[in-house]
C-alpha cells in the first residue's frame, strides 16, 4: 500500500536550483543560509541592469540582468517581462535542474508552532517526491505522510496517486491578499499554521502565489510562464496567477499532481496596496473572464507533452480571451515565444515526453 | 466583502437534532452532556427492540426501534437497514429541524491543542451556517473564518459563495480507516490536529463518514440515505459512503456546498478488523465500480429538488451499477422507496424546493 510508507528526504543537492528575483533585502540570503547555502542559486535581476547586487561569500549563484536576457535569448527575450519580478522565470529555463524552488526576497524562515525553524526547502522536496491524489478527496489529508493513510471509502485502484508536478507553500504573517483586501484589511496578518498538505482536485483551479513555490521542472516546466508584466503591459502582479492557470490545467491534462498547504514561510511585509491596486486593475476585471475560460479549457488528446500542451492553451488563449483585450493576443504570442526559447535552450520537446501519468 | 465577517454562532436549539444509532455506552451521553443536553435527540436502535436503552436524566430524546420503524413505515420500512447502524437515517426522515448532527457512540469529546474540550456542535453550526466554496479553491482554507479571507487571484464574483449544505468531521485517536489497513496497521493513531475547515470543490468525491456529520435537513436531506446495510445484505460498512457519494454528486448539481475537517471528536475504539473485512469484502470491489459512475454521472437541468435529483440518480443507479451486482437494483429500489417516505413524513416535494444555489 502507499500510504504504508513515507518515502526518505534526500537533500537533492545537485537535483534542484533556487531561482530568486532581484534581491533587494541583504538580510534575506543570510536569513536562508543554513538551508540554501548548499544549492546552487540563480537570480534574476528585475530592473536597471547597471545595478549591482551584492551576494553574500559562501553562496554558489549565477546573476542575470536585462543584458544578459538580450544576449541569451536574442529577439525572444521579448517574451521575458522587464521590471517586474514576472522574469524569474527567464531563470526556470536556465536551469538544468530537475527541481526548481522559487522564492521572494521578503520571505523569511517562519518558525513551526513549537518554535523551531522551519525548513521549507525540505518540505517542499518531500511534497514533490510523494505522490499526489488529484482523482479522489482524503479527508486526512496527505495520505503518504507518517501517521496518515488513505480512509475507508477510498478506492484500492486510486491508492497509488499521480506523480507531483507542483508544491505550494503558503505565509505567516502578511497573507498573500490582493489590493481591495489589503485596503479593507490593513493589519490581518496570517497566524494559523494549518499542518496540512494536501492535493488540489483535478478539475479544480486555485490562486497560485509564486512567493513560496517549488516544482518538478521537468514534468511541468515549461508551463511555468510568468506572462507579460511590468514596464510596458497594462497589468502587474497577475504572473504566478497566470502560471498557476494554465499549470493546473496541464497537469489535470496529463495526470500530474499539484499540492498546497505546508511548508510555511514568513512573509515579512505587505506590499503598498495603493501601487498594487494600479497593478492589478486591469486583471480584477480579467480574471473574471479567465478563469470561466480556464475552467472549461480542454485540451485534446494527442498534446502529451507539456510543450504541445501549452502551445494549444496559448492558440485558446488568443481565440478566446483576445476577444477580452488585445493585450491577450500579445499574451498569446509571447507564451509560444516562451516554448521556442524554452525548446532552444533546453533541446528538442522529445526529451520531455516522458512525463506521463503514475495513474 | 463576504470574508470581512463571520457570522455569530446561535445556538439553534429550536433548530437542530442530534441523531444517535443504538447506545452501547453509557459514559457517551455522560460525557456529552454539557453539548448535547440543550439540544433534542433522536435515537434510532439498530438491533433487538426488546432491549432497553436506558438514557440518563436530564436529556430530552425519543426512541425508535424496529418495531416503530414498522409500525410508522409499514411496508416501506423495508428502505430501512435492520441491525446495522445504517438505520440512523430514520432519524433524519422523523426530524422536523432544520439541521441534524449524527454521531457514534464510541466518540468522546476530543481536546484541542491548548487542551481545551471541543464543543464539536458548535463548530459544525457555524460551518454549516458561513457559505463554501466550491467553484474555486482558497489557499488559506476557509475564507470566512476569523483571520482569514480570499487570496489574491480569487475572483470576486465568486466571493458570495454557496450555501453550505453539509459539514463533515474529523477524528483524533483511532482514524477512520478499511479493515484491510486496519489489518496493516493495527497501532495507527491519529494525533496530527490540522486547524482548517475546507470546502471539496465542485466535481470532486471524497470518503464521507457518518461517525461526526451535520447537515442541512432542508437543503440535501432527502439525499442521506443510508441504504442497505446489515441484516440480509452482503455489505456493511458503505452506509455513509453511499450517502456520501450521492449527497456530492447531488450537492454539486444543486451548486451546494459540502465542507470537511473541523471539529474533531476523539474516536475511542477501532471496530475489530476482521468483522469489518467481511462486511467491506464486496464492498472493496464494488466501490471500484461505483466511483467512476459517480464521477460521471450527470443530472439533468429539470431536477431541481433533492427529491427529483435523488430519483433521477436511482434511475442510473438500477440501469448502469444494476449490470454489477444484483444488489444495486434492490439498493435503486429502495432509494426510491426512501424518497416516497421522506415525502410521506415530510410533506411535497414543493416544500423542498427552495433550494438553489448562493452562487
Amino acid at each position: 500500500m502507499a500510504g504504508a510508507s513515507v518515502p526518505a528526504t534526500p537533500l537533492l543537492k545537485d537535483e534542484l536550483d533556487i531561482v530568486i528575483p532581484t534581491i533587494r533585502n541583504l538580510d534575506f540570503l543570510e536569513m536562508w543560509r543554513p538551508f540554501f547555502e548548499p544549492y546552487h542559486l540563480i537570480i534574476v535581476q528585475d530592473g536597471d541592469p547597471s545595478k549591482t547586487i551584492k551576494v553574500p561569500e559562501g553562496f554558489d549563484y549565477e546573476l542575470y540582468n536585462r543584458n544578459d536576457i538580450n544576449r541569451i535569448l536574442g529577439p525572444k527575450a521579448s517574451c521575458i517581462s522587464f521590471k517586474d519580478s514576472a522574469c524569474r522565470c527567464f531563470g526556470y529555463m536556465v536551469s538544468k535542474k530537475k527541481y526548481i524552488y522559487t522564492i521572494d526576497d521578503d520571505c523569511f524562515v517562519a518558525k513551526d508552532p513549537s518554535g523551531k525553524d522551519i525548513n521549507a526547502l525540505e518540505q517542499h522536496i518531500q511534497n514533490l517526491l510523494c505522490p499526489s491524489t488529484p482523482h479522489f478527496f482524503n479527508t486526512l489529508y496527505d495520505p503518504y505522510r507518517e501517521g496518515a493513510d488513505f480512509v475507508r471509502g477510498y478506492p484500492f485502484s486510486m491508492r497509488e496517486g499521480a506523480h507531483t508536478a507542483v508544491s505550494h507553500g503558503l505565509w505567516l504573517n502578511v497573507p498573500d491578499y490582493d489590493a481591495p483586501t489589503q485596503l479593507v484589511k490593513p493589519r490581518e496578518r496570517n497566524t494559523r499554521y494549518v499542518d496540512a498538505v494536501l492535493t488540489i482536485p483535478k478539475g479544480t483551479l486555485f490562486p497560485m502565489c509564486g512567493m513560496n513555490l517549488a516544482f518538478d521542472r521537468e514534468l511541468i516546466g515549461p508551463a511555468m510562464y510568468f506572462g507579460l508584466m511590468g514596464d510596458g503591459q497594462p497589468i502587474g502582479r497577475y504572473d504566478d496567477m497566470w502560471a498557476g492557470w494554465c499549470t493546473k490545467v496541464i497537469c489535470d491534462h496529463l495526470g500530474l499532481g499539484v499540492k498546497t498547504g505546508l511548508p510555511y514561510i514568513y512573509h515579512s511585509k505587505a506590499s503598498n496596496p495603493f501601487v498594487n491596486l494600479k497593478k492589478e486593475y486591469k486583471g480584477i476585471f480579467w480574471q473574471e473572464e479567465c478563469i470561466p475560460f480556464f475552467q472549461s479549457a480542454t485540451l485534446p488528446k494527442d498534446c502529451t507533452t507539456v510543450q504541445a500542451c501549452y502551445i494549444e492553451l496559448a492558440k485558446q488563449v488568443k481565440e478566446k480571451l483576445g476577444k477580452v483585450d488585445e493585450y491577450f493576443i500579445k499574451l498569446a504570442d509571447a507564451m509560444v515565444t516562451w516554448i521556442e526559447a524554452w525548446d532552444e535552450l533546453n533541446g528538442t520537446p522529445a526529451a520531455a515526453a516522458a512525463n506521463g501519468s503514475a495513474k
